[in-house]
């Protein structure tokens, strides 16, 4: 059995996804769970490129164990020091440095010939090597640039220190056998490839990215960059779950391991949707939510007499249990800390006492109580109860078609009462003017505003995200309620809590 | 340049996606847009399956030129019967009769011997063929089916007539190289191979589909089977934008032309989103929100200096143009209605003045108005103004955490003014409750809810899409609204139109 190697790249690739981007704590909470779901390296950001990114990388190298800690760095002496910085107290560190080698981005892009591009390469793989013992090297462009040339760059980069070498399909162009055939010929014609892991690094764009990756590992690659649910700029990269548990199902046609944990790929996978807001549509291969629906009559029918005529994959193995109702109105605080406890939640005292006055509260207004609506009320508390500046006390709205839209709010700041009334275009315009005035933050930017419902009904608890932004900053606050109203309030002080408790750090 | 055919499976396996199924309105206005975005056949629906699939198989095939109309069958002369039914008044019409060839499906399933399936296949076909010229014939998870044997079947039902045999990767299990394989062989060890098209119709549980069938392709197949959005049975189908794009794209690697209208892609594919409610992730290829987005600041310089080094597909070859706020508070009448003509919508006058009524109305309530909102206000115009039973006159909703839940809602009945006020858990499941009481739908249960903010911003236009069923037959409604509240019950009361003219037309 090959171990094939999973190089995650949903922190700083994934991140890269237009209003994907995430805050340091969130940093933390994913690369947490990748290390969990067993991913061999952690590409935590690109230390270079601003402040925050440095910062968080710097700290999940400091907090998260397990998997190599991997910071991307461009070919330049500034780049790979800071990168080399962010991750130094990691207990096991990389550096992936990366230059063009394309003739088009050689040419229109960056203005240099194919030689300096080497020498360069070179040079830099040599100075990451002086620092880490583990460096990657990534020929940007890899699937439209010269074999000759690619070669070359190959064998030097390796020559210089280069443990890993990823190929990278940076406008997703390549075509399964096509790829194949280019790392094939790497094996052939690079004499010193068996010095170094073979990477690649497939983006969608023709929705091709697993199917490319899985045809590079018939061909000896030994990596494989992916995201969860894909995700990453444009149509994103390689789906880490897809290839997973392609390897996983098809162990007849490729021999090979990774060191994935299956099991937890469903959580993994609900954790990016929650931190970035990117939902994953239903017919999401592995992690949609019909991807082991049965429709059709003849396929129940079939079923029924046996599994294996229809089901390829248990659901199961990816982690995934039969929703059911599991608490309600006359559910106690034991039966609400254990079932925490099992999705995975720890919570302090006192969050647990908040988050149980909520389900209690929630409990009245809806009958059943089902596991996504108890993650739903647990993630709001994520900032330690006593951390809160703004609460929500109460709220009033009315609007109708000939009637005024209004809201009256009432928050506690800092322990002060303060009320306002405001009118909009609507009552969710409304409530926010609001809130924004009596926290001063009109100046806030709303990015995104993204309503779901989470377990079906009008009755059902109503989730929203938002995203704001703050000079740059980018804030994303979840708020959910049985009335949407109100759960897109409890959003807005979310984002506002946050905000607030980074910038009284900050001081 | 070989021609490969484009069959659209989105109206029979993309409607199995669980929740995405459509009524005959809707299937026809479908299949005319599949028609226009150039598909060869249309497999309409599965005849024999209900009453409501026989009907609209058979109002496309009377209504929908260009395209092949295709109806599915079971090897049964019921069935086959009952297809022949449905498509005998279409110009150019096909048969699609089917039978598993799996041991796994014929011991487990079926419980028949090999013989018997192959005999009752060679008959179906022929009395499928004294029915229709063109008849197509799948065996049923034919990539878990024995080769040799399913060689024979193959050859006999060419032998009895198909013109079309279709090799289904029924649960989606096979890998690009191996399915290419498996293509090649059969293409090697059928002699009488040339008679017939060889079709593949590839499931994406491995988010393998697309890459499954272009390595078909590769290999001798001529028609390729797949559905608008890869929607879809579990993880869905072959993603037909994406065969198309890759064929278009990678003409060095395909010398083969479908004759898809690529500009045609993207209506499309919205319009199956609208219609079935399966909203299409940010990240999905060709078609998802950011697949033409660059996030990154190297990939933004490279764009800027020259497109090629970073853009594969020009956004306009899908038919995505730039979103530009088009039209505000000051347009006009002819600004609008031109608008509404480049978009595609053709209204009668009636529908037109109602439309732009709506438009100035918003227009008040939010200073730009996109293009998608545009689509949103008109798409609830699709019932004839004349039709409307139910109108909604006038809605008063109150709301907040200490303070009563209620809605009063006041509806115009068939000309008659009635009003209610409600108590919910929240102001939705409120107005829900009143609307339901003054229409005597209580009994109809509500399956889906989602609610879609258009355009960003809390002044947006917010979209609810719902989804009733009345004892098995399913209504979906949709509505807009600066109030998310009104959208909801404009939503409402969408679906409960559509419900009460069904009803009267079948008295």
């Amino acid at each position: 059995m090959r171990r094939i190697r999973i190089f995650d790249t949903t922190l700083r690739d994934g991140e890269q996804s237009p209003g994907a981007s995430m805050n340091v704590e969130e940093k933390i909470q994913l690369a947490r769970q990748l290390s969990r779901l067993g991913v061999d390296v952690i590409e935590a950001g690109f230390a270079f490129s601003s402040k925050s990114d440095f910062e968080a990388i710097k700290a999940i190298a400091s907090e998260v164990e397990g998997s190599i800690i991997c910071s991307l760095a461009r070919a330049k002496e500034d780049d790979i020091n800071r990168a080399w910085e962010s991750i130094r107290n990691a207990s096991k560190r990389r550096i992936h440095t990366f230059h063009s080698t394309s003739d088009i981005h050689l040419k229109h892009q960056f203005r240099v010939t194919r030689e300096e591009a080497l020498q360069r390469s070179v040079d830099m793989v040599g100075m990451a090597r002086s620092l880490a013992e583990d460096v990657e090297f990534s020929p940007m462009d890899a699937t439209r640039t010269d074999l000759n040339y690619l070669c070359e760059v190959v064998e030097a980069v390796i020559e210089a220190g280069a443990s890993t070498v990823n190929i990278p399909d940076t406008v997703g162009y390549a075509i399964p056998g096509e790829f194949g055939t280019l790392i094939k010929a790497l094996f052939k014609k690079v004499p010193n490839i068996d010095q170094a892991t073979i990477s690649v690094h497939c983006h969608n764009d023709l929705g091709l990215a697993v199917a490319n990756s899985l045809s590079a590992i018939l061909n000896g690659a030994g990596q494989v960059e992916c995201t969860i649910n894909g995700i990453g700029e444009r149509a994103g990269n390689c789906s880490l779950e897809e290839v997973a548990m392609s390897l996983r199902t098809r162990k007849d046609i490729f021999p090979a391991d990774t060191g994935i944990k299956t099991e937890e790929i469903i959580r993994t996978s609900r954790l990016v949707t929650k931190i970035t807001g990117m939902y994953v549509q239903p017919n999401k291969a592995i992690v949609g939510a019909n991807a082991f629906a049965h429709e059709s009559g003849i396929h129940q029918d079939g079923l029924l007499k046996e599994k294996s005529t229809y089901e390829i994959i248990k659901p199961s193995d990816i982690g995934l249990h039969k929703t059911q109702f599991v608490l309600g109105r006359h559910s106690g605080r034991h039966a609400f800390k254990t079932r925490l406890g099992e999705l995975g939640f720890n919570l302090s005292e006192d969050e647990l006492n908040k988050a149980f006055d909520r389900f209690k509260n929630l409990a009245d207004h809806k009958k059943e109580i089902f596991d996504e609506d108890i993650e739903a009320l647990v993630s709001e508390e994520s900032i330690s109860v006593s951390d809160e500046i703004y609460r929500l006390i109460d709220i009033r709205i009315t609007s109708g078609i000939s009637s005024e839209r209004s809201a009256f709010v009432k928050l506690k700041i800092d322990g002060e009462v303060v009320e306002k009334k405001e009118l909009g275009d609507g009552p969710v315009d409304a409530a926010y003017r609001a809130v924004a005035s009596m926290t001063g933050t009109e100046y806030l930017k709303l990015m995104k505003f993204e309503i779901k419902s989470i377990t079906g009904g009008t009755d059902a608890l109503g989730e929203v995200m938002i995203t704001l932004e703050d000079d740059g900053d980018v804030i994303r606050g979840t708020g959910s309620d049985t009335d949407i109203i109100i759960a897109a309030v409890r959003a807005q002080l979310n984002a506002l809590n946050k905000l607030e408790i980074r910038k009284r750090k900050a001081l």
